[in-house]
């Protein structure tokens, strides 16, 4: 008898309660039913993403998205500007890629945030259409400077576009106080959905560059998607029991409150972090750690790999390994979304019978013990 | 955002799996289409119970049950011998009372189990038509030497009626091979579903006695129900859905292996004890402890009603209190049914932080670290 818990950066747990919104019966999408649903979700969307401008709701995962951004904003042979810190900036560049978008890259090393000024350098090294990030690279679990950089984007012609993927409703980010242009989510993270919904929003400056852009695209036109969701409805069909989900588990983060949801991540990532610390494990990115999850190095003489699969098959915890060259070198443990203290303390306990189970030292109970005395700040007196 | 941990020795907690089987649409019970089910789970019962008798489904809780066990095999004036070491050896004598049977109580210390030399001296008292008594008290966390208790009753003209409430599917209780008459349990315990159905069946013997019981009953008259229930009925309305869900359940733990589900429950019971020895609390029944859950005492210092409220509405973890004269006094923790590794470390985790809140000295951790190093023989290489 094993009993699965997810602790991967997405898909995320969904609560009961949204789970079985989810499972009522499908009603007809072009009904006044539907439009009142929608019509709340997309209120409680405004607040998640703390902007007065519209955020639109597409049937696809957190790529498509993605894509909308580059291919409504743009044109061919635009010079972009993209922060490649993972798997998750490399995707921006492979994107723009394929639409002929010029791309300057700023690599940085997996595990570190871009800096202020290399950004500054990249933005003054000729105009740029647009400067695409992350907020939270999932891949390595870095947050990026995103208001520092929104600080010098408004100021120039330049559009700041966000991956929030992990950033939304885990961190503060405020789009409109910010100046952020362009800010993506998905529904499997903080949402608390399973995948298949993806949120866009656009600043006023960014629909004006929608007026110019001439990439192609056509289920991804946000210019059609915006007139038809002013009316509570979509442009295609949309995916009508995950947007009655959706509501329900607005309803959830909004009722816990934003400031407080951002400070339970917050707390969870601090307590990983002192966990996996407190049995001699380092971390990826301990400089600008993501509260969304936490990459911690795998020791040296542990395979990666097979510690996933152990604690996966063997343990009903599954966690994230790492990609390309970090593969088989770190574990990701997220605590995004409906996660609480004892998930933690769940994931952290697992790791450290797995650890032990491949032979690295572990005094049970020191890393979970770690994590308590950070998790108690969330304990009413 | 609390999330909700069912810790208590019932309910507890549900598969995702067995509820999404008794979420299926309700169908009518006098169809082929039920009893096929009705049959599997009859079928999966017996292996259960560990007996070639049928096993009797009852719309009720566990009480009803140990009720029909009285009517059924006793007659007015009947002496018989009742172990009463808690809330459920009273219930038996409180059952036997209100239907004017002679009960010969022996009091046992709440805490302690049965000497079988105390059960010796009342069976040589005089002839009892019957021994009732818990395989596990559930109230205190002990667990009684059936076994022992069977040999000496087996010899006699004594029936032994057990209840297996908190027992069957924790420990083995080979019906059968022991010489149990009467096994009685209830679905919201190890048979990982919600109350509402009770399970019974008698010995060869047990089945004579019932032609010359003369105490009255109607909706628990079993020789009724054994006859439709031959036919894969019943004799009144069944509970439709949670016997689609007790096929399912059954399936799970069979599938597991009734061994294996014992050596879990032995597993977590030891894990348990040892966590909360770890951090200098005492046991209620360390002599002779139950498999299904662990009663704890509660630091002199520590209210421990107040810490049964926080440990629920503050952590989201629901214990169970003490009962009577141990109100306030035991936390029992349950690892019993659809309970894992996991459950027991954020079991421990929360105890540890609750208590911490109450200005008992914890190293937090080192419950849940202890309770690890036995854990780890859960886990394979």
């Amino acid at each position: 008898m094993i009993k699965r818990y997810l602790m991967a950066p997405g898909p995320t747990p969904v609560p009961a309660g949204v789970l079985l919104a989810m499972a009522e019966p499908v009603i007809h999408h072009r009904t006044p039913q539907f439009e009142a649903i929608f019509a709340e979700a997309q209120e409680d969307l405004k607040k998640l993403f703390q902007t007065t401008q519209d955020v639109l709701v597409l049937a696809a995962s957190g790529t498509g998205a993605m894509e909308a951004a580059v291919s409504n904003t743009l044109s061919p042979d635009d010079r972009v500007i993209v922060v490649n810190g993972g798997k998750f900036g490399e995707r921006w560049a492979k994107i723009c890629g394929s639409y002929g978008v010029a791309v300057d890259e700023i690599k940085v090393e997996w595990g570190k945030a871009v800096s202020v000024a290399e950004v500054e350098a990249a933005l003054s090294r000729g105009p740029a259409r647009a400067l695409l990030i992350q907020a939270s690279e999932t891949s390595t679990g870095v947050l990026h400077p995103v208001k520092e950089i929104a600080a010098l984007t408004r100021r120039s012609q330049t559009l700041l576009i966000v991956d929030g993927i992990t950033a939304v409703g885990v961190v503060d980010l405020p789009m409109d106080d910010w100046g952020v242009d362009v800010l993506v989510t998905g529904s499997q993270k903080a949402l608390m959905l399973p995948p298949g919904l993806a949120f866009i929003s656009l600043s006023e400056r960014a629909w004006e560059a929608t007026k110019k852009a001439r990439l192609p695209k056509f289920y991804f036109d946000l210019t059609r998607e915006r007139d038809n969701q002013a009316k509570h409805t979509t442009a295609y069909t949309p995916a009508i029991s995950m947007i009655v989900g959706l509501r329900a588990a607005l309803k959830l983060i909004l009722g816990e409150g934003l400031k407080q949801v951002f400070a339970r991540h917050d707390r969870l990532a601090r307590a990983g972090r002192a966990g996996a610390q407190a049995i001699g494990l380092k971390l990826l990115a301990p400089e600008s750690p993501s509260p969304a999850l936490t990459a911690i190095l795998v020791p040296e003489k542990v395979d990666g790999k097979k510690l996933v699969s152990y604690l996966r098959d063997k343990m009903g915890v599954t966690f994230a390994g790492g990609q390309d060259h970090l593969k088989g070198k770190i574990v990701r443990i997220a605590h995004i979304g409906y996660a609480g203290t004892f998930d933690l303390i769940v994931g952290l306990g697992a790791l450290e019978m797995a650890l032990a189970r491949f032979g690295y030292p572990v005094e049970f109970g020191k890393s979970v013990g770690a994590a308590q005395a950070v998790l108690m700040e969330g304990m009413p007196a």
